[in-house]
């Protein structure tokens, strides 16, 4: 049992050291791991499964709504990025600028592009003519570099996947409503598909996205009680429209700027994966994302039908699930332990006893909970343990949100609560940014934000006392 | 007709200038557009939809291989790029570097990945420790970055879209299996699934990849007569290995080097698509790559009954096929020419006096061949028209190759062939690098690849009249 024993010892009890239990399932998992540019990762076969898992669903919800991928230019001219004045002070100081081509000196520096509104503006300042031509719904999936100084795996990292759609309407109503639609689709996505709950809301102005009227965002909770923002779309009404100059020729024979939008999930949504479900043996996957949905573990395979009949079952189980078998010659210990690392939601445990019996046992990734089963109904249980094993774990999440969630009438009260008790707060806020900048420097805790779901607590700001304006999520974020 | 006329004149004929029709036939089909930033496209919703199916089949013939995907930094240090000499020789005159992150010079310049066998050869050697960690089969679809000074779209631009495979192996023999897996998969899918034939061969020392010790490549025939270089398969040895440590503990105890392959195909393959297949009315997409495979197209939709029985009929077709159906306020004749030039494998016709008949007309693109069908068989029939236009777009793209590869068994024969007859050219070479160079100075065709499938068209070298090493394909090359 020595060599199971070290995979398990190695890693660090969530509840001891947060930071380092996430460092050790990341690494342990092999989800990704450092490479030899400081604060760029490498993503791992298995870390790359999820996120091509995810990639697959986002992107069959993406072209429901009528969306269509494209491809634009990795490098933004200097000029093109200074275009829109907010845009530019938002990125430029995180900027990664391409100065040589080949031997020679570039005559216009070259950003790498840390997000590309202004390629997608620029294109459309070309690309539209006329009312026919919108809207407009395109997205890219690829990469993009932010020059960050702190970086941790999937959460904050130098380069990193995601996708970004860019829309552009006639209307600024259908740009709205577009912004809404694509926040609603993360989040449903986020709920059905990845098992965590999130807050639905608006950013505040000191939060919003550069050069954006309107960010919408969904915000999630951590088990350490951190908040992560998961996924934003932006109403940029027509103020990229005006600076790029995209314009169309409306029905009534004039000529108008166009209303655009742009909306972006990211491989962080790893780290919330991870974060979310995960304890003290690893990953917990929900069902719906897990590249191996169903591990089948021979029990003492040297024995005469055992291997077989595990075959049988990991070829039976395939017809319908991501199943696969462990046929490695390591102890069955180190199986389920190296199983429960990487969050495979059930594995099948089978020895030439539960053959005797014509039974397998069904283990739960996340309750632990052992199911004796007739190898007849086999496929039909695993089915019903995954659906459940998915309803339940958003259950369980939303649960340690609402767990999580306090309410702060006074100052006082939400500073105690925030040294004290992680996780969000909820208070009334006056609109004013003057009162989330005492908050950040007094707490560390941000705006979260306005949530759609509003309530009114009490009628003055939690911080200066004025009249409250609306009621803020707050807590400290990743 | 004034504007189903506008939009067929607006394309050069081919035979008229090859150049300017492949030009038009990208932009007009809308495939892919200039963006603002030089030598890089923008690649539009029709081109990127042929690339995702591209990406959809041969990810999928890759992962039956056993290959995984993950992801690699966008940058490789200076001093990464610089362990492998042929390598940075090859690569470093047609670098981008990055030379600033913020508003800082980095203390070591990073280059914008042209290729990652650095990346992948300092992971692996961390990655790698034992004779259990291989074989690694590992890939991953991104853009590279190569400053090219002339470029044109598909063919030669300074960003493109690939996937680039790297495999590490415990033997030479396992690698060159590999290697030579790779190339066959790249040449099947060349021609079952995009309908072009390929030479497939292995490249001379003077045109291989920088750093390796053998490259497979496979040669496609343009219809211009141009050889386009389509995919490629490198063999390094352990060559790579040694640069950079890359060492396992084997079976025996011992520490050795991996021997390592890589294998790409890239956005190029489009270009070939376009100028193996297209015609003067544009672009002809062989079913199995077609993002739209049946156009639907009502005559006179507006008399009661047509518009119905057309969605009626693309449903019915959208089970089997990917239908879209045009229902705009166009003009049949130019929904024809729009559908034509898109390269869309069939469409229907359908107007009233079809459907009292209870019938419809199904016109290939390829031959414009008319087949009138009962209703009741259209979806049959339809299947079996796909099948036989991707059969024969093969076999006329290998009846079009065969009638422009010529043989040439003197100089005077080789340099007239080239100069007058736009095609390959098979002749012997004695292995020398000086009658390349020669031939290539004098005649400006290259050596495309040494057939696997060799001949003996004589026992002397074309050029130098020497001993011949073995039959080369030589051509004008894009």
């Amino acid at each position: 049992m020595a060599k199971e024993k070290k995979l398990v010892e190695a890693i660090t009890s969530m509840n001891d050291d947060f930071a380092q239990w996430y460092t050790d399932v990341v690494k342990k998992a092999e989800l990704c791991d450092y490479s030899c540019v400081k604060g760029c990762m490498v993503i791992k076969p298995y870390g790359y499964a999820i996120w091509e898992n995810i990639q697959a669903e986002l992107d069959r919800r993406f072209k429901a709504t009528g969306v269509q991928n494209v491809a634009m230019p990795l490098f933004i001219p200097e000029s093109l990025l200074q275009k829109e004045s907010d845009h530019v002070e938002g990125f430029a100081p995180e900027a990664a600028w391409v100065t040589m081509g080949g031997s020679n000196p570039l005559t216009e520096k070259l950003c790498v592009r840390p997000t590309s509104e202004t390629l997608f503006c620029d294109f459309y300042s070309r690309d539209i003519h006329s009312y026919r031509d919108l809207p407009r719904l395109y997205n890219q999936w690829c990469s993009v570099v932010r020059w960050e100084k702190e970086t941790r795996p999937f959460l904050r990292t130098r380069e990193f996947l995601w996708q970004e759609g860019h829309t552009a309407h006639a209307t600024a109503q259908e740009a709205e409503e577009r912004t809404e639609m694509m926040l609603n689709l993360y989040a449903d996505f986020c709920e059905e598909y990845l098992a965590i709950p999130v807050v639905r809301g608006r950013k505040t102005d000191k939060e919003k996205f550069a050069g954006a009227e309107a960010t919408y965002t969904i915000e999630a909770l951590m088990h350490d009680g951190k908040a992560l923002q998961s996924g934003t779309s932006h109403n940029f009404g027509d103020g990229f429209a005006k600076a790029f100059d995209v314009t169309f020729t409306d029905k009534d024979n004039t000529i108008k700027n166009v209303f655009q939008t742009s909306w972006g999930m990211t491989t962080r949504i790893i780290g919330a994966l991870i974060m979310v479900h995960g304890d003290d043996s690893g990953l917990v996957l929900p069902p719906a994302i897990a590249p191996t949905q169903v591990m089948v573990i021979p029990i003492a395979a040297h024995k005469p039908g055992v291997l077989d009949k595990a075959y049988e079952m990991k070829a039976e189980l395939a017809k319908k699930f991501r199943a696969a078998i462990d046929d490695s010659d390591k102890g069955p210990g180190f199986k389920f332990a190296e199983a429960e690392m990487r969050g495979i939601p059930v594995r099948i445990e089978c020895g030439p006893k539960d053959l005797e019996a014509n039974q397998a046992v069904i283990v739960r990734r996340d309750t632990r909970e052992k199911i004796v089963v007739s190898l007849d109904e086999l496929s039909a249980k695993v089915e019903e343990v995954l659906a459940l094993m998915q309803k339940e774990m958003l259950e369980r999440a939303k649960q340690h949100r609402e767990e999580h969630t306090y309410t702060a009438l006074t100052y006082d009260e939400f500073v105690d609560t925030i040294a004290n008790k992680p996780g969000f707060v909820k208070a009334m806020w006056c609109g004013e940014q003057a009162c989330e900048d005492k908050i950040k420097e007094e707490t560390t805790a941000t705006s979260r934000c306005m949530p759609f779901a509003q309530e009114t607590l009490s009628d003055t700001c939690v911080c200066c006392g004025k009249k409250a304006k609306a009621m803020v999520y707050w807590g400290k974020a990743y």
